[in-house]
């Protein structure tokens, strides 16, 4: 078969066979591969697998592994394949494991309201099993359909609602993970709280397969809103929006789940890549969408009333619309979601997914047209960079950047890496916010992360993956 | 000086010397030692270090881990010293560092509700501080104006509002730590999405000061309420408490802040020995404590009122009386956060700290209270248990055991140890909720976690602790 990469063996017809013993379904012709499991979800990636395995147990998991780490045989844990960093798609010719087979949900406690779930469960469906008892499942993001619990979890998925249900680390109370040699470290827990010893599943969460296989997730739900509601607001500068924000804080308070925001452009491609109406007359230099959720609808209705008075008021919004109804809330919703998915169809999307203080995040904006139009690749005729947009969730400091550009890499990518890293290390955010590092951001870790963090995490991979067979060359391994 | 535990060296005149040049305040004489630093909070625990250093920058604290680290000298973190578990009592004659001079509070973000304090930063003077720009600090719990939040950090305290706010693995940003080598690893960040590589800062929350020094901490806040009320509820029986408590998470929705509940014996302790008044007329066999936080108190007001209509309805609740002025409010939460105390002025308080999902929750104590009468030493003439209670916060299903006895240790003890761990255990629950495992129940964690779990732990510790001088003989020490 195929040439190995550096450290790790290519895979023999033995293999292949041991491999069908364990009972896990054997895909090995190309051709299937390259389809649908070589291929990543924006097209930015293609893979150099031959063998995908698809095991249905966590047992065929770990027996899976102890033989790869016992041939030193490299391995890509792969679940909906919806990442946009290319973490789950083979570098060279790692074996993928995908998960799309565990996809039992293994247990609800309606009275505690926590879920355990294989990892290949579809984010949209665990969502919609525990609805039918009265609960939600906490991240939320526009993949829904399509990504799995377990490589959100290994992603660490941030998505729309981190300022309501905050992040992983603290909903997630426990996980089943197949360790590099096979062992299954059963941390499936289901207890909120738990101070007995070091939080050893948190390394798993946002380690992108590199530490081990995740093979189930215990997650602590919250309750399904029994009212909600969303307004978007047309706003002309930057500054009005951090401003609505800290309002939004305080007047809508404990009801506001999300506060989105984006610019001009990003409305202008949905509209013309999705043909979506458009939800304000606009146009507008920005516009923002505020969520709230909460359990008494005339008392939602009056807090957000007050809100978009006090805006009004103080000058700070042009136009206003709220959306009520199921429908229009979920339109509204498709909206805002199909906003990478409209620049990916209007060229090919560099996209930068970064966590930065919001008194930073437009001027980033300002600085990346200037270092491309200094650069002669923006802004002039024939440039080829079309778009440089942002949009983001104002509630988590996360913006999302988009430098759209005839083609992948080249002189556009060359402009923008590790410069674009550089600036955002430099202005105290991080290279990574909710899309992980991926096959190649772990080389500009070091704008983010000093040389003793990045050691204890070298030292981290080193203890459990001695023999560098999960996802080798990417993610800590490129970092410096 | 004394004499040494086994695998450590004791501290000689030439290492003190080093100690002072460091800028470090040092105490070494017994006597001053022995009052404050060798006794903890409830009396249970007395210390054998012979040396405290009281450093007031990280530097410091970098040079003199540095220096025991390469000499061998065993190193106890104490912060306020109110931990239940002994956790930062010295057990040998390791070197007491406290942190109680490290106090500045380094920033805070009033946009994003950041605060980066120091660890020696008291909880109730941090939270002071930050309440006046509109913000609470999301811990909460009744040593607070003793503990620090460098202590809470450390132990992975969880305290009275985990229903609302959540964990501290969910709420604290960054760590600035100096490792057991003297290295600083500056993780203080405060973004709220960051997945760029393992989250290391993850494993020093509740690694009680076994792993290095937490310093630094980054905390997002929460905003401040503008609307707050409690109601306390006389109850029956214990399984309604349950009932009372799901239809809270839907009637009072996301106002819903802490539940709390406790039974007739501890009503009673805290009217006899702190002289409080009893919230209720009662008496009844248990009692429930809700409180709201919103920020219309209107609606608050008609939520509440409209949910405990329900509970009358459904005849969940004997009696039930609500507080909303600021003062009844403190004194109601006052009456809660006595309770441990009362117990310890009532005799010998063996505590225990345990998660326990809700169904098996009052069968603990029935359990407890039958093997303590089987074991002759409870319900009959001249036993040396006094009282068995539970209280605990149902929201997240931590309980508080108490068994009062006429003295500390003896055959109370070895009557319930390690039975109630094995018991717990059996039952899914946790060895220990939020007071971590300090001196003693790392032997315990084998009822609670897998070998392979146990076994990654002590890789961890292997890994950052090599010459295993960070609280030695605790926590994963004792783990087997």
């Amino acid at each position: 078969m195929a040439s190995s990469d550096s450290n790790n063996n290519a895979v023999t017809q033995q293999d292949i066979e041991f491999f069908v013993s364990t009972g896990a379904e054997v895909i090995h012709g190309d051709d299937q591969l390259d389809a649908k499991y070589n291929k990543d979800y924006f097209g930015k990636y293609t893979g150099a697998s031959h063998l995908a395995l698809f095991p249905k147990t966590t047992q065929q998991v770990s027996k899976i592994l102890a033989h790869c780490n016992q041939r030193h045989i490299a391995v890509v844990t792969q679940g909906g394949n919806s990442g946009t960093a290319g973490g789950a798609i083979a570098q060279h010719n790692e074996v993928i494991l995908n998960l799309r087979n565990m996809n039992t949900i293994r247990d609800l406690d309606v009275i505690s309201g926590v879920v355990v779930a294989e990892s290949g469960c579809v984010l949209a469906e665990l969502d919609a099993y525990v609805r039918e008892s009265g609960y939600i499942v906490p991240v939320d993001l526009g993949a829904k359909k399509k990504c799995m619990i377990g490589g959100n979890v290994s992603t660490n998925a941030g998505g729309l609602r981190y300022l309501r249900y905050g992040t992983l680390h603290g909903n997630v109370l426990g996980l089943e993970v197949v360790l590099a040699d096979g062992r299954i470290l059963d941390a499936l827990f289901s207890l909120k709280k738990d101070a007995s010893g070091y939080d050893v599943k948190q390394l798993f969460i946002g380690a992108e397969g590199t530490l081990g296989v995740v093979t189930a997730v215990s997650i602590a739900l919250a309750p399904k809103p029994r009212s909600s509601q969303i307004a978007v607001l047309g706003v002309s500068d930057f500054n009005k929006i951090q401003r609505a924000f800290v309002a939004a804080r305080q007047g809508l308070g404990e009801i506001v789940s999300a506060f989105e925001f984006w610019e001009r452009r990003c409305n202008e491609l949905v509209v013309q890549y999705e043909n979506n109406p458009s939800p304000l007359e606009g146009p507008h230099e920005f516009y923002v969408m505020i969520e709230t959720r909460g359990s008494v609808e005339r008392h939602d209705v009056e807090k957000m009333d007050a809100y978009l008075a006090a805006l009004d008021a103080e000058g700070l919004v042009e136009e206003a619309r709220v959306f009520r109804g199921t429908d229009e809330m979920e339109r509204t919703w498709l909206f805002r979601s199909q906003m990478a998915e409209a620049h990916a169809k209007s060229g090919c999307m560099h996209v930068y997914d970064f966590s930065l203080p919001s008194r930073h995040q437009h001027e980033l904006l300002v600085a990346v047209k200037q270092h491309l139009k200094d650069a002669g690749l923006y802004g002039v005729a024939n440039a080829p960079v079309r778009d440089v947009t942002i949009f983001g969730h104002i509630g988590d400091d996360n913006i999302h950047l988009q430098v759209v550009a005839d083609e992948f890499g080249g002189e556009v990518e060359a402009a923008m890496e590790p410069w674009v890293y550089e600036w955002v290390g430099s202005h105290s955010g991080s290279v990574a916010a909710e899309h992980g590092l991926g096959m190649h951001k772990g080389m500009f870790l070091k704008y983010s992360k000093s040389p003793v963090v990045i050691g204890v995490m070298k030292s981290i991979k080193q203890m459990l993956d001695k023999n560098g067979i999960m996802n080798p060359g990417k993610h800590i391994d490129r970092a410096c």
